[in-house]
């Protein structure tokens, strides 16, 4: 499938706000990816079908979910399937087999421990978008400029601290990933 | 070993004003233990080892630690070495063999899901005790007088809340036990 096919069938299975959404990720994980080191190519196909099970029912991504075998210890946080669900179908939806897009678009929201810079890429490109708007985007964009590895973490903390006001679940492996992202940022001011 | 000789040995081995929080503890858990109707000599013997190993250095923590073979997921955040230690110890130490008070201590600073009503008294007293002060504390205290669950979990949240705050390693396993803890809160007021 070409990238103007995978486009489309994105575009098809989004309501307008999301696609534009995406379409504000896609460009952001290109420019990102220029700029980090990371193939533009890969970024931009992760950026494309990071959401395309976003708008499925909670019932159906679990369901898709059990069906496709996937970790148990995702049903939990319901928020963290539809990119697992879309990595799993990439295959046979868009003729996506790379593993690195495929897990580029799997770890999107939570993040993991030891993230590769594609999977930093498109982490961060979906928290700072050009749509995006909450209060510490500013920040986070002015440090995605300098610092991919902060800011990634910048964003993680956010989105902890955001659930944690508001008594949501929190993504273990979110903290896994920035206690991880954390550790290495000291590590390398006290080389 | 008699409860009073338990008491002599964690003096001899802490700091006078370490020695003054033990004592908070202890009592702090025996009123919640009774109040929440849990054993509190389960409780009592928990709160007086909890911190029998919190002024080793951290090189020693982790040497111990290793020669234990305890879980390698602990290393990273060395915090949470003194109490399971503790924990492995008791037995040779202080001829505390009952599993339930030795995971009271073993899980003390991190929590855990479904931890018991002795763990989570332990916990709370912990953090609870007459002898700490910080801007949430009276909060919590309140909540340990009618929820202890929720007591818990806001106490954990205070946790990651510092933690997070300070770029500090966060213990997953607090993730876990504080987003289990509120579902069940959730899961309750929806009944």
């Amino acid at each position: 499938m070409t990238e103007s096919e995978i486009r489309e069938k994105v575009k098809s299975a989004l309501k307008e706000k999301r696609f534009q959404h995406v379409e504000g990720v896609v460009e952001t994980a290109d420019r990102l990816a220029r700029k980090y080191g990371v193939n533009p190519e890969q970024a931009r196909l992760a950026a494309w079908i990071h959401d395309y099970c976003k708008e499925w029912s909670e019932e159906k991504l679990v369901q898709v979910a059990k069906e496709l075998g996937i970790d148990d210890s995702y049903f939990e946080v319901t928020e963290l399937l539809h990119g697992h669900i879309a990595a799993e179908i990439a295959p046979q939806e868009f003729g996506i087999v790379d593993p690195e897009v495929r897990n580029a678009c799997r770890y999107h929201t939570s993040g993991r421990a030891n993230m590769t810079l594609l999977e930093k890429v498109v982490y961060l490109a979906d928290a700072i978008e050009p749509g995006r708007d909450y209060p510490a985007v500013e920040d986070i964009r002015k440090v995605a400029e300098e610092d991919l590895d902060k800011a990634v973490a910048l964003s993680m903390d956010n989105t902890i601290e955001f659930l944690l006001k508001r008594r949501l679940p929190i993504f273990p492996l979110s903290v896994v990933a920035r206690n991880d992202l954390w550790r290495k940022q000291k590590d390398s001011r006290g080389r």
